[in-house]
């Protein structure tokens, strides 16, 4: 069972060692974990997505995330109103004349081209993990040379019921 | 000084917590981080920034690091031809009225909203770190209720000249 969790926490030098420490002790395996600043940038926001194998257990690991000093809030958002997104770049193999071939194939997705090496091209991605995941399986008969993923990030949405429904936005956008 | 660096690993837990210890023990502050699956599903790719005090300490780190048993290969990239991305969630406090207004100054970044609630919306940003930060700047006179951040994931180019200039398609795209 995949959990998504966010974590406010100080940014300093140890912390997120001090968490990933508390996982690892129970074996649970996170399967993406990003880090940035926010607002204030004495405080990080964590994301992380870990398979845990009871929603009990990953309760005892939230209760003791924040016990942590340097820990300010922890939150189990998996089920949730948000809007959580992901980035990757996908260097893939390309002849000159397969180049216009992918720029079409990515171009629904909103996918844009940053580099193209005399043999490869460079895409990146942005959406739901879905979404991701859809692209990778379709651009993956050229050859993928490399994959740099973000992993998800996440927050609440603004109102519980927006005006806007997300999961349509991110196939226009 | 800031390093990024990549790392290769086996998907397994405990992993990220023996190499985040490794920063820890040196009070390494790992700035961000973004650790996601490859094109193999047993081996994830980390990228790291980390903020040192000189190049010497960093890579007696690396060395440490290559010689754990779950990690396969350990980069610095900073000074080599890459590309760095990162995406960005942030939560604006917005009026009905300032609404379009808001969206006109996130159309040049190439931005989406992504949500939009009765007094905020969200918007999504993707690019190099500079690019981020200047439309998060842009948008503070709003008032900013949340960021969520990944933090930059990277590999290096496809070819050390490329025929498009990513910096500039940054810009557009």
């Amino acid at each position: 069972m995949k959990r998504t969790i966010t974590a406010l926490v100080n940014n300093q030098s140890g912390v997120l060692n001090r968490i990933t420490g508390l996982f690892a002790r129970r074996n649970f395996n996170i399967e993406s974990i990003t880090v940035g600043i926010t607002e204030n940038p004495s405080i990080s926001r964590m994301t992380f997505v870990v398979v845990v194998d009871s929603e009990r257990n990953i309760e005892q690991v939230l209760k003791q995330l924040n016990k942590q000093v340097d820990v300010l809030k922890v939150k189990d958002i998996t089920d949730e109103p948000i809007v959580a997104r992901e980035l990757a770049l996908v260097k893939i193999s390309v002849t000159p004349a397969q180049r216009s071939e992918l720029a079409a194939l990515v171009n629904p997705f909103r996918a844009s081209i940053i580099d193209v090496g005399r043999e490869n091209m460079t895409i990146q991605v942005t959406g739901e993990h879905d979404k991701v995941e859809a692209l990778i399986d379709l651009v993956r008969p050229y050859g993928i040379q490399e994959i740099a993923r973000t992993g998800i990030t996440a927050f609440k949405r603004g109102t519980k019921k927006s005006i806007i429904d997300a999961n349509r936005i991110t196939l226009i956008n």
